[in-house]
């Protein structure tokens, strides 16, 4: 069994890169919607990989608030800002503890016994979400996502794409897909399963 | 000032009832959904009408996690149900943590002195979320969602309905729109608008 990405990601050092305040928080606000579903979709597909994705965001919530805190104490010449400064990291801590919390219903992967009632309970929606990964070979490879129609072909809405160790949260219509992208896409079985055989290249076409 | 309605539904007697788990584990999740979103929304517009909303959700939610307790310890019979139900346990426990957390957020809005940058540096969405009471005298009273065309007259999609003390997430296109409901509506600035004024009888008809 290889070793888990996020196993990897939580012993990277952790370091202090100067950004910006507003970024920061803009990420820890985009992740503590995403983790949210993604962690009921963990369970209710009864998915590792999406289990995979939940931790892999919850390390990099931890940095992000690390980071932003970082951020707030050096940037605090006066009582004003610092009034304005404690109101960001209330966010930002009340992110990072939506996050811990959707991490602890991922942790229900991990006990045996407990889950195989859980997908029956609560599957009910007609929408999913799914992580697909876009292989070398597909032809969606260097096209944005307008030109491909994925919408309007599949029914699907790409939520979020992960690329390497960085995150595009609400692509655009312009967002080129790249080899190796995992997507997460919102939308009908029927149409996550065309656009998983579209973006593994077992399909030429979505039309 | 009146009494906020999340302080009246507080301090009503916690009955039990005897309801179905996959019920209440469904509700708990879709609260645990639409909290964030509308913590978030709450700071950003600066909105106590918003605030409100939160803090009666997660009144619900505290209710709903003891009655699904209730339900859970009832059930047991074998160590085999146990196994089952603590797991159901857990989510339900993460649904609530995630919904306190979202609270966190909301508590900001009685500091005085640190929201006014909030609004400034996270809102640049082009989709936004908006609490819109329907008027009696409005003509979308008795219709449903998809005769009004809400979603292509306005590109707003309505994620929640409360109606009184019971809340219908997820609302379908036969749903009928009350008077006194109050729709959770996602969407562009200029369609919320619109709508407001349809569900408040200003503008007779959409289009």
């Amino acid at each position: 069994m290889k070793r888990p990405k996020w196993k990897k990601a939580e012993f990277e050092e952790i370091e202090y890169k100067p950004l910006n305040i507003k970024e920061l928080l803009v990420e820890m606000k985009d992740i503590s919607e995403l983790i949210v579903d993604l962690a009921y979709s963990a369970v209710l597909f009864n998915s590792n990989e999406i289990g995979e994705e939940v931790r892999y965001l919850e390390v990099r919530m931890n940095k992000l608030n690390y980071q932003i805190r970082m951020m707030a104490m050096l940037a605090v010449r006066a009582t004003d800002d610092a009034e304005k400064l404690a109101g960001i990291l209330q966010i930002a801590e009340a992110a990072e503890n939506i996050s811990n919390a959707a991490t602890g219903i991922v942790d229900l992967l991990s006990v045996k016994h407990s889950h195989p009632i859980l997908p029956h309970l609560i599957r009910e929606s007609d929408e999913n979400l799914r992580p697909i990964e876009i292989y070398a070979k597909s032809s969606a490879c260097d096209k944005d996502i307008a030109t491909l129609n994925i919408g309007s072909e599949t029914g699907v809405r790409i939520i979020a794409i992960r690329r390497g160790k960085d995150w595009i949260y609400g692509p655009g219509k312009t967002t080129v897909l790249k080899a190796g992208d995992m997507i997460i896409g919102r939308g009908p079985d029927s149409g996550l399963q065309t656009l998983k055989d579209f973006l593994k290249g077992k399909i030429e076409v979505l039309e």
